[in-house]
């Protein structure tokens, strides 16, 4: 099977997510939207399917959207969910509570609105960056952590890896303050797979930077 | 089946569109956290299950948590879905757009931190509102407006009813003011469905109020 992933090129933001999925995997897909008028075919397909917003993925007649759902359906198709129905509704259980994470690590630099610069909303940014670090990210954490995943390799793990990467970006010293030695752990061990190793050295990897969802602003990092 | 549902009692909050699901398909459920000593017996259960945030379901030896998700393993089993896979997957992807649309909903009221007062980021909430307002609640109901729904009644038609009168609670003067005739539409043919009209006026049916999701603040509806 060919995909087609559907995504803002220039940022990692949501759809990363679903490309560590495809290339851990190896699979073959195109990243439509960094082709030449890829932007324009993302919009055609966006208002064709009744789409609220990128990433979306193609798969033959199949269009999925809301990025934890591309990957519950990928993850049996790519190696990367358990075989039982019970299972897997219990990681996409998991990826929607990092779906939520998500948003909360966005908002910390727009709490006011995703269409205002970050430059217009600095000062209710700062009290909301305050609250992440010090109730909701330790409460993130606690709850990966001690979580007891599924003993096979899943897309979980992948994006469990992306979560520690982009607010170690994002929020450098306190994500050193805060102790999550299991996730560390898991973080190493996911950025030593072979073929993500590659993914993660080579162009297709986008880095970060202060258009995505994880932005460094230090002055959010502080206390 | 007998399901049991746990929520926070005092608020419909997330809850309720869960609620919405089981009483009009006039299922044989129990809200176990508005019974005695059900809210200890509902943080027993999260402990247990790994899980982040309420609602969940338990159904026999399964237990699910996160809104859409609940409502997707429900749907089928309440005769609230369609038929084939490719249908239920879109479903529950619309389903996850209101869940990020609801959350913006939340956020107008407290956009720095879900655990401060209201009173203590009015400032924010009053910025956050009127982006909600111009922005983000056009967009969500013009969406939801234009978008084809499957031919059968849904969860999803339940959830929109759920979201028109909770918009309509919390930002009536902004609720007047925008059209959106097929919902509006769709809002008074499910409240006149005889099992769910008979959940509204019944005592099982929380009213809404200033701890819920949908807040009424006047300040916040203006402009």
């Amino acid at each position: 099977m060919k995909y087609e992933l559907y995504y803002w090129p220039g940022i990692q933001g949501r759809g990363e997510f679903i490309r560590l999925a495809l290339e851990d995997a190896g699979a073959d897909y195109v990243d439509v939207a960094r082709r030449p008028k890829g932007i324009e075919a993302m919009m055609v397909q966006m208002k064709r399917n009744g789409i609220f917003a990128c990433p979306f993925l193609r798969a033959g007649s199949t269009v999925v959207a809301q990025t934890a759902l591309i990957l519950h359906y990928l993850g049996p198709r790519l190696g990367l969910a358990p075989k039982s129905e019970k299972a897997r509704l219990w990681l996409h259980q998991q990826q929607l509570t990092i779906s939520d994470w998500l948003v909360e690590a966005h908002d910390t630099h727009h709490p006011v609105g995703s269409g205002l610069y970050y430059e217009d909303q600095k000062a209710e940014a700062a009290r909301r960056a305050q609250d992440f670090r010090r109730q909701r990210l330790p409460k993130f954490l606690a709850h990966f952590e001690r979580l007891e995943r599924p003993k096979g390799f899943t897309y979980l793990d992948l994006s469990l890896f992306q979560m520690i990467e982009g607010l170690r970006y994002a929020f450098p010293r306190t994500m050193q303050r805060l102790r999550y030695p299991r996730l560390a752990a898991l973080h190493d061990k996911v950025a030593a797979r072979p073929r993500l190793a590659g993914y993660l050295a080579s162009e297709r990897r986008i880095a970060f930077n202060r258009q995505g969802i994880f932005r460094h602003y230090p002055e959010l990092d502080s206390g």
